[in-house]
């Protein structure tokens, strides 16, 4: 933000524009957010080119008021979905997903069940986002996906990733660290769209259009190179999670279980076969 | 803020208005303040009648973009100031608050030099909230003072209070725990005004006209009636600008003695020989 706004300045100062508008930046995140950490790492109020609130909420819903953002910012946060996909955890339906933690790309029922709740989530988000955004205002959002194709045998994705960390909780249960069943009622809340499948949710907005939709490069296959780094990486996001629903005492187990995996796989030990992709979309909300 | 929202909500079905306007509190403290602990003690948002927001920063500047608040409210905050008071620790100045850690009605020097800040300060916060606050909107005040005259053989207040709390310190000086110069060099950054004080300087603002003014029932006299329970509490205010100044091993000793004092004193003892009182002020931003 404080990039932004410095070139938003710059900008305005070789236009020799004499006025610079006010910049304010509402951070939004959940209730349990750690928003002192935040206000303390901001730069100090005199070097700050912006003024920060912190918007504590559901970004599924309304944040702020009508009309009042002129533009809006999602960055790895839109693929966390509002719960898990109904039928999911439930062992009459078609959509069961048994002795897994998350889609896999075989069963057609379940990836479709996550696939619907994503539709869902960014079609909330974008209805609450459209009548907070003024008209002509922009929103870029930056999110994790995979491409529409990636070769099991010598790639991997994220969600390929998530997939064999659920293989070691089915390890823990077969040597009868708890119940299969345990296994079968944890899905994990998250899902990894492709660019069309992105695409034609937001094309379905009434209020948005698309601008300009590009891909990344995924710096995390920079930033997690060793085996250690990535176990450590995953266990901070589901740590939470896993402990809500197996306790304390499965995660060390669970986290060197994952790790010897990953050393004896030659697919998963290289990070540069993971094929995820981050999508970049800029959207423009249309006039009133 | 649930109160007031639901009051103005009940009020426009009262009127069988059909649209009811959407409420956002922007609650403001300094960066250091626990924000996370605001979040966490807000009602659900289901139960709740308004969207919150948390803005850190100094209040004596601008905090909010233009026009964009229709009411402000400050509740027991206004009496600090943004700093000691220039010359009040220097040996050299008429204002030299020598042996004392907050202003004495003996002395006028140093009374005048708190008095100057205080209305400076006022005058910021009052400056900032202009720009912020829409034509016709409205600006609670509740601040704490002191009545225009207290007889000291048989009332107290709370400066005079804090002044008993110094005698402490300078008590712990007597005893060598550390130099008289250490208290010196220690003020205290608040101020009591008169309803008086506070009028003056209220009604010299060019934005804001006075609605109402009104003394307030001081709660402190009840909520602390034991002597342990006033000196918790003005520790807790006290302790971390003492901490800083004086260091951590001080402050049990400093707290066993004021308590002490507070319990030898047939004024001090009794909490209705408190004769501080408390503030309601109500402004209205003129038009445009």
């Amino acid at each position: 933000m404080q990039i932004i706004t410095q070139s938003i300045k710059q900008k305005l100062h070789r236009l020799d524009e004499t006025i610079t508008p006010e910049f304010y930046v509402y951070f939004n995140d959940l209730y349990s957010n750690d928003f002192n950490t935040l206000f303390g790492s901001l730069p100090p109020p005199d070097q700050r080119h912006y003024r920060a609130a912190a918007v504590a909420g559901d970004f599924h819903r309304r944040l702020l008021p009508e009309s009042s953002l002129h533009f809006a910012y999602s960055s790895w946060s839109l693929h966390w979905l509002t719960g898990v996909p109904k039928g999911v955890d439930e062992r009459d339906s078609p959509a069961w997903n048994k002795g897994e933690i998350l889609y896999t790309t075989e069963r057609k029922e379940v990836c479709e069940a996550y696939l619907k709740q994503y539709e869902m989530d960014i079609e909330s988000f974008l209805k609450a986002r459209a009548v907070e955004v003024v008209g002509g205002g922009l929103m870029a959002i930056v999110i994790a996906g995979v491409p529409d194709f990636w070769d099991p045998q010598t790639e991997y994705t994220i969600p390929s990733d998530v997939n064999l960390l659920g293989s070691c909780l089915m390890d823990m249960a077969t040597m009868g660290r708890f119940s299969e069943t345990k296994v079968d009622t944890f899905n994990l809340p998250y899902y990894f769209s492709t660019r069309k499948q992105l695409k034609s949710i937001l094309e379905r907005s009434d209020s948005f259009t698309i601008e300009r939709m590009d891909i990344l490069n995924n710096p995390g296959k920079h930033t997690l190179p060793t085996v250690k780094a990535r176990a450590s990486f995953f266990r901070a996001v589901h740590e939470r999670l896993l402990t809500d629903h197996f306790g304390n005492e499965i995660i060390d187990e669970l986290f060197y279980l994952y790790m010897k995996k990953l050393e004896s796989s030659p697919v998963f030990l290289n990070p540069y076969n993971d094929k995820s992709i981050v999508i970049l979309a800029v959207l423009k909300r249309k006039a009133g």
